[in-house]
């Protein structure tokens, strides 16, 4: 090999060596903030403390870059590369958490959005069109009970009077939270203007289960997203003495919620469909009351929308069958629906083909899921091994997130080197 | 009939109308104390600002009858009737309530305690003995999870360490709890000084099932109580997306509890036994995330103790059986036992004849229950037409409240007639 070759090959280490370092730099200067020291999961809950420290690190990682930061009307933070205007690729995802939720959930699309970004200063490429680092706020839901807040009031998916009226466990609203944050709730709604701007949306995200182990690959692209129900199960019965009352005089709903429990679990497995019990509320909740209530929040997800229906019937008809022999009553009301989302397929073969990777559907709800209704969307997943997400456990390699920083880079190259107006890069 | 006959009926039926409308004022007083608008159900739970109030109460309600009053070590309240001293006679029961209790448990008896007192003045009777009403300290263990505290404490059941570290939902302590109510948690522990003075403790209290209702009875007298066990089950997985996460790849929880649930149920059913979850914690606690942690709280009854241990036995097999199926683990910790109680025999049969009552056990600890290690206890049960106790629906009828209140004076009457030291009145 010649002297230059060899130059050249310790150049180029040399560079991957310090874009690895710039994307764990950027990555542990966030790590610290919500981190529970005793779960070592995160409680970046929307409009929270720590999830504002979340958004002033996020504006000092734009300033940092000499990036151009603004906060849309719903509190979604862009940082801008180039002049904000039409055909603009933006490129994010949020920074909450679920309560006691990973490092990875959000972060890592947000963190590798800047080292993108920075790889392709660092590879002189000048873009044909602007970028933004978009962080979505409140995408978990985990404080107000509704998911993808702040992409839903962009799109107008969610009703600005309803988002302001969320109220969290204190009682404490939206709109108060916003507005205790110094953003004015009066400004939420759809955001014509800068949907309009936008001509394609990447979110890259750990995956949250084990696609790509299975398959041996570090890095995938999204399909689309199984459609999602949230219901909330209210279980009625008789408060009583749990030693006085005979067994035959009861009217106990946590016998009508445990079978319910279970009956849902089957149904899904017969169904290949996801069903999860994860959140109850109990009352009175004393060790020698028998419940007066038992509320009981359902997570379904099907692989179609007639699947999803189907599930959510054979359920609640069961649930009523066994109320009925229980002497108790059950409610299930919808907390929330989202549809099927299929991404924008020449945003997605221009990514696999580019990649050459894998492609994969998710059972997850993302922000890229919401703006698909208005932009042309796309997602690139990150392997984890485990497939564990939503818990302190959740975990992607290093070498797995170098490897999601260059595809994203390789991405965005692709798609800034085209002029606005002349289509994708394919 | 003669006049004088006639005189003689009137004036009686207006005694009994005066006796009845003091019982009534003197509960109507105490109904508002704590009670919850909303629900209707009271929350007087130990150390709380309803639970002092109920406390002030009773010294108001004690001095209005020249009655002297002391608070005892361990903060149980006692109003005497003559100088405390040897052969003393003591009657009452508790004032603090479950979470969304009813008015009766407890309160009737200490209501009742006074109302007979009033009785046997305006009966003129002269007690050979003491008399005390007494009302026993955070009975229900709602608010610290140990019941019959004030009790325990005095016989030596509890450990005043223990006692005094126990702690609320809050983490605030007993110890901390009691001291800001201007109670020295110093001064905790057995009172053979107190136990020494007693010649019996009885407790009118409403029953707690249909015992008295099916048997068409307004009153009955207690032979004992079951057998009672709490245990902390502590169901452990993993946490994971509630919608990623294949069927085959969750270790949750909530599976193996839902299940216990039903088990538990079933096999007490086959025992002629009792069991109970009223109570559940969930970690996370969060919709979209399958459960790292379920704990419920598992409240048997048996009517022996090698029935309640053995119920125990096959729930526990139970479980651990379900939650090897499940990846999950489970650990069954004893909260609270309590053993077996026969009450005084020889005070339950002058009582039962005296009354011409029926006889009945209880499932519900009682701190005459406690006091039998030490002192000759008995028990007045007023029926409940429905059964239904530890609720708001909790309900005794004014006649039987009244019938309750005459059986306990005459009771009284019976027993402050004896010279201490020449045995009961039988």
């Amino acid at each position: 090999m010649s002297a230059a070759f060899d130059r050249q090959r310790a150049f180029d280490q040399q560079r991957t060596f310090d874009q690895q370092r710039m994307f764990d730099q950027l990555w542990e200067s966030l790590l610290p903030v919500g981190r529970d020291e005793q779960t070592g999961g995160y409680r970046r809950l929307a409009w929270t403390a720590a999830d504002i420290a979340c958004r002033e690190w996020f504006v000092a990682a734009a300033e940092a870059r000499d990036l151009t930061v603004e906060t849309d009307g719903n509190a979604n933070l862009w940082a801008w590369w180039g002049e904000p205007g039409p055909g603009s690729v933006a490129v994010g995802s949020h920074l909450d958490s679920v309560p006691d939720g990973g490092a990875f959930d959000g972060p890592l699309g947000v963190v590798s959005a800047f080292a993108a970004l920075d790889v392709l200063r660092d590879r002189g490429v000048r873009p044909r069109r602007p970028l933004a680092v978009v962080a979505f706020a409140d995408e978990e839901g985990g404080r107000f009970g509704v998911a993808c807040v702040g992409s839903r009031l962009m799109t107008g998916a969610l009703d600005p009077d309803r988002a302001r009226e969320l109220a969290d466990a204190d009682g404490i609203t939206l709109a108060a939270a916003m507005a205790d944050a110094g953003h004015d709730p009066g400004r939420l709604g759809r955001d014509d203007d800068r949907l309009g701007r936008l001509a394609a949306y990447v979110e890259l995200h750990v995956e949250q289960g084990r696609g790509l182990a299975d398959l041996d690959r570090p890095v995938g692209v999204g399909t689309g997203i199984w459609p999602h129900g949230r219901y909330r199960c209210t279980f009625e019965g008789r408060a009583d003495h749990a030693g006085t009352t005979r067994l035959e005089d009861r009217a106990d709903p946590m016998l009508t919620y445990a079978e319910t429990v279970l009956a849902a679990r089957k149904r899904a497995r017969l169904a290949g469909a996801r069903a999860t019990f994860g959140r109850v509320h109990v009352e009175p909740n004393a060790t020698n009351a028998i419940p007066s209530r038992v509320v009981g929040w359902l997570d379904l997800r099907a692989a179609d929308e007639p699947g999803l229906e189907q599930l959510l019937a054979d359920v609640r008809r069961g649930a009523q069958e066994r109320a009925a022999r229980d002497g108790t009553t059950v409610e299930v009301a919808v907390e929330s629906q989202s549809p099927a989302v299929v991404f924008d397929a020449q945003l997605r073969d221009r990514m696999a083909g580019l990649l050459d990777a894998p492609t994969l559907a998710t059972q997850a709800g993302h922000d890229a899921g919401v703006l698909a209704t208005d932009v042309p969307t796309g997602m690139l997943f990150v392997r984890n091994r485990t497939g564990v997400s939503h818990s302190p456990l959740e975990h992607a390699d290093p070498a797995d997130c170098h490897a999601g920083v260059l595809a994203l880079a390789t991405v965005l190259e692709a798609e800034l080197a085209v002029v606005p107006g002349n289509g994708g890069a394919g």
